[in-house]
């Protein structure tokens, strides 16, 4: 840290954060489009490895090694955003722990007041103020103690060698930026004719994997940090099958009609054409085996757990009110950040129609997929 | 924790949660009447104890029981508010503690790196969107790891035995509550005819001094739970000499002035009188040997520093626009929150008509004191 930062003053300071993270927050509030009231597809997710987590957690923590603090536990949710979500994944994993302890103080290994110091980490711009506002009193009862941690989880977060179990869900799909290619006229990866990366254009699509990998390879590399050895990282989300195109799959289909939308609304002179044909969502649903590449290129974790789940959800067919909310709620922001605060309604306005007239073959499309990883902290 | 809380939906938790501690924050966001550009009065006194603190931090911090953590400091905040007064104290912990290192270094005794984990705390009501949209880039330098810690400073905030250094300014006078029997027409302590504590009805300055001991009681024993032994508090804040009423004060004065406003606005029909009548400040001066008899009783931890310093204000006289707005920042939310949002600007235009008619005389009061104080934990 040089002095004259230091010397410097604080807003001034705060002007000179390196935009390197773009940041498209959920949905803040409460309000009938906020991410709090449109994500029970994330919480049917959740809901459906709770058991899973558990087990695992029982199954596999094991940090015996000699630690002084062996009484605190710290857990981190990385990207938890808003709502009951966050709230739910921690409450499950403190659960485990309390029981865990129980099976050792049986077998008179422990008998220690058990603490945890919990971190519900996402970006500045998440709505923070909301988060805490409906915490449940249950963290304030001297057993739980929780903070809030604004960065992205791109970075090391914590100290080195102190979190005991981290958690994400849903989270490593979202990229750090746009592949600059992909939005650049110029380039061979310029992905003119669609806003997400349908897997069809190898130009695109290598131009995707690579923000990906580096990406996902910065989040391992700042957990690898921070997590103590022997420490947990439990991963949630969506990939695609290998060898599935992104095109394919429903969500896939519903990218591609919420671009048509934006090209209709360009050609009617509401938005720029311009602006359309450089947006892109900065999106990746990566394969199967491109996360078990970034996880092992990095080396300090061993994969204890990598398998598929299926979601509870997975064989549904979606009202067209369910879709435009959820995706709404999604990518609200980033159409915000790249076209303005005018469009979004209209724009919804559009896809719901256009939804109605041209509905979703579900049974049709080819399936993504969900995954659960459980990674164990390598001792150094 | 019950079986049947941990059930039931997050939102009924939430709502479940005792509302014992009133809430009234400093105006958010970065407006013209926020406490981010009103708090002058608060960094003057934060600026003049700098040197003291960083002194007292290189010549009383003495951790070097065997501590596994000894390259990670934890810092608290509390009561931090936003801007830019919390960043300067924390940065100045900081500094310090590396100067200390390095000081320590020299001498063979320790060469791992640091790392500084610091907690900005204040309760849920805080503006933390803005604490955390403002906090400066050298948060994210991989050696200072920042978190908002969203609870009331009367509880303890983190696990047992975790803190090397805590700090509060301008905070304890703050009451949890307005002590009950104040507001209520039937007791002996009822306030009737101000809106804050003179110092004049014994009964009245009783019940206040009583919710002050038990608050400050609160904060003490909290802290003494959460630091580790040798760790250090330090608090910084504004008391009475012994025997000084708050009355003569001229703090005193411009409270009994708003009180005067609030109760011409009752006689014109804008506000209810009983309302201005059951209206007290939660707010307390304690006298200098109160705050020691507090740290006393609770007996955790060793008085090292308890003086006064001289508020680099403190000989002057403001102008009428200074007073207006940084009263207004500090107690607008209390106004608000007993008088609803529709009379602040009546009542503070009326309060600046009545400071420039009736110019309070500075010279003629009596000084309030500032005082530092620096607390060691002892050892368990």
């Amino acid at each position: 840290m040089s002095r004259e930062i230091l010397e410097s003053g604080w807003e001034e300071m705060a002007n000179r954060k390196p935009t390197l993270i773009q940041s498209y927050p959920m949905i803040g509030g409460d309000g009938p489009h906020s991410y709090l009231r449109n994500s029970s597809y994330q919480k049917a997710a959740i809901e459906s490895v709770r058991v899973k987590t558990r087990e695992a957690i029982l199954a596999k923590l094991d940090l015996e090694t000699p630690n002084s603090e062996l009484s605190i536990y710290r857990i981190a949710d990385f990207g938890c955003s808003i709502g009951s979500n966050t709230l739910d994944i921690v409450q499950n994993i403190i659960e485990t722990l309390k029981l865990k302890h129980q099976q050792e103080e049986t077998k008179g290994n422990n008998n220690e007041h058990l603490e945890f110091h919990v971190f519900f980490n996402d970006k500045p711009e998440n709505d923070f103020n909301i988060l805490f506002k409906t915490l449940p009193w249950y963290y304030l009862d001297s057993e739980v103690f929780a903070c809030g941690v604004p960065c992205s989880f791109h970075y090391q977060l914590f100290p080195r060698n102190s979190i005991h179990i981290g958690h994400t869900s849903n989270t490593l799909l979202w990229l750090s930026r746009c592949p600059e290619d992909v939005c650049n006229r110029n380039s061979q990866a310029w992905n003119r004719n669609s806003i997400h990366c349908t897997n069809f254009i190898v130009e695109v699509a290598r131009a995707y994997k690579k923000q990906f990998k580096k990406d996902m390879g910065a989040f391992v590399e700042a957990r690898a940090q921070e997590l103590v050895p022997g420490g947990l990282m439990i991963v949630l989300g969506l990939c695609l099958p290998d060898g599935v195109k992104m095109i394919r799959t429903w969500k896939g289909v519903v990218f591609d009609m919420i671009g048509d939308c934006l090209m209709d609304m360009a050609k009617s002179g509401i938005i720029n054409e311009g602006k359309v044909e450089s947006f892109n969502l900065p999106l990746y649903f990566p394969q199967f085996r491109e996360l078990m590449e970034v996880i092992e290129q990095n080396g300090c974790f061993s994969i204890e757990i990598m398998e598929e789940v299926k979601h509870p959800m997975e064989d549904m067919s979606f009202s067209d009110d369910f879709i435009v909310s959820m995706f709404r709620a999604g990518i609200h922001g980033i159409i915000e950040g790249h076209f303005g605060s005018g469009v979004i309604d209209e724009l919804f306005d559009r896809f719901a129609k256009k939804l109605n007239k041209e509905p979703i073959d579900f049974k049709d499309c080819q399936k993504d997929m969900q995954y659960f990883i459980l990674l164990k902290r390598k001792v150094r």
